[in-house]
């Protein structure tokens, strides 16, 4: 199986990993989760070629997880920002940063922490049940057969 | 920057991507976290060469994500079990699998489902923060230096 036809591929994982799968893809989406929105911004940020990164912004915005925005005046230029599509994206990153926090941090710990404005307070999130609202746990769940199974 | 330094950059996304990062890595998690266990079931359901799935395999037991584990008798064989730091990549799998569901599937709907033993009921992971317990957005987290910072 080559890269370029995982889309078709009948498995979310699969699909979704053709829109994020490059290991720059997803760098540059945790910089714009964290504000980031200028070719310039990202490219200081990732220390990339101009190329590459024009590149994966190209693939991002014609998957529709960026769109491109006008800003400033004479000349006009354009900006990238996360779409409704690219926000659901979230969970992705921030459960890669959690389990890098945990396992992959140095022992002075996380070098960045997220602020909820609803509570106040420093928190994770945390994955439950849309049900019963428990902790998902895996091994409790059992993987069935769905409509889309071919 | 190459990938290779990745493991030593003060991000965690970077950290968490130098040991998933690749997409052959991820898909391997993805039939783990479906039962799979043995070095002949991943070539089947992945249909990559035996080179690159050993490759993966070791690097995945080498980072503590999967453990060899002996099976069978006269001979022994091994298979890959999840390790502890294994099973909680789920959440990052999860948010793939459901992005994919939701944007990237077609018409049909999902292939696979997964139901949850506690509740007895089809459902999906939702990412909510662990104080307040409210469905986290993006747009309502403020990104502070943590003290892994440099």
């Amino acid at each position: 199986m080559r890269w370029r036809d995982l889309k078709d591929e009948p498995c979310s994982v699969a699909r979704t990993l053709s829109v994020i799968g490059d290991r720059w893809t997803l760098m540059i989406l945790r910089d714009c989760f964290v504000g980031l929105r200028r070719f310039e911004q990202f490219e200081a940020s990732l220390g990339i070629t101009r190329h590459v990164l024009a590149d994966r912004l190209k693939k991002l915005v014609d998957e529709g997880v960026l769109k491109k925005m006008p800003y400033g005046e004479a000349p006009v230029r354009e900006e990238y920002r996360l779409t409704e599509r690219g926000f659901e994206l979230y969970p992705v990153v921030l459960s890669i940063v959690q389990w890098g926090d945990k396992h992959m941090a140095d022992e002075r710990g996380a070098p960045i922490v997220r602020r909820h404005k609803k509570c106040g307070n420093i928190v994770q999130g945390k994955m439950v049940c849309s049900d019963c609202g428990e902790e998902l746990d895996p091994r409790e769940l059992i993987v069935e057969i769905g409509p889309g199974f071919s």
